[in-house]
């Protein structure tokens, strides 16, 4: 009974796109370890960018300095 | 000093029946464990219902599958 | 389908107390919330005394000095 | 730049399954989102079969009942 | 590569005193335990009022009683 | 009542180090959100090796591939 905790950056990941990382994240789990799809959850969190740090600093700040 | 996170998915739960599970939860530490209230901490998040999966699929679709 | 979290000081918590835990926060969701209890998951972390933190110091630091 | 984390139950699952767990999701973040793996963290957790419950017990029991 | 969550309260965090937290735990990292910022990941959730219960009841109720 | 939560790699982190960690992360808080450090939780989860991916592998093989 697994459950996982997806966060990404919120930057308009579509309805479709987070039933795929369901779907996706569930289907490894059945396959390498045999769990249950029924008792596997996913939960998916959006994170504003302003929340998200690397580098010491907000990720816009850093994908600006990665260029 | 206990931590609890409860997620639960986002479908009009009260600012009632938060205050209840927030309660109900440091009530249950207090009795099973000792725990002290002034260092409980609960934290309830709320979560859209297509970022919560299970069975492979976004909950509503489960959902309309168990029917 | 709800998934709790309960986070607390690893001090000699036994699997019967750990079991009444996950009682009491599963009855305490069927009671609020109205929720399956076989789509609600509870997670107990036992962290040890030098990894938690309170008032700037670990957790046993703090308790001497409430005394 | 996503982070994921894995819970399980601890049933012997071997290092070479973690590492098809950590391949399987960074793979799918990339296909679904085009996330760059390098900022893509997965951390997995296993958890003692006292320390998970699911329908209101722990999951041993759980389990039985199931059968 | 360590992963950092920090969770507050929602009451008007500006995004300049976000950053100051994102900063100042990467710091801190790289100071104590000599990590590489640009793999130290830091997550700042911002909970609602309601959604924060202390000493058994939401944060605003604990607020006044410690007054 | 802010709750803090650091993951890193276990590889040998001492007491001290953690001490440094908490009361570090306590300041900050103080400092820039003016947090009550007797509410302010910190909890450290040390993260096996194994346990931890990046860029597709566990964090061993990753760090090889860096140099």
């Amino acid at each position: 009974m697994p459950y996982v905790n997806i966060k990404i950056t919120k930057e308009g990941t579509t309805k479709e796109q987070k039933a795929e990382l369901i779907k996706g994240v569930t289907d490894l789990l059945v396959r390498v370890l045999n769990k249950t799809p029924a008792t596997t959850f996913v939960v998916i969190d959006e994170v504003d960018m302003e929340d998200w740090g690397v580098g010491g600093v907000p990720v816009e700040a850093f994908r600006k300095r990665q260029q």
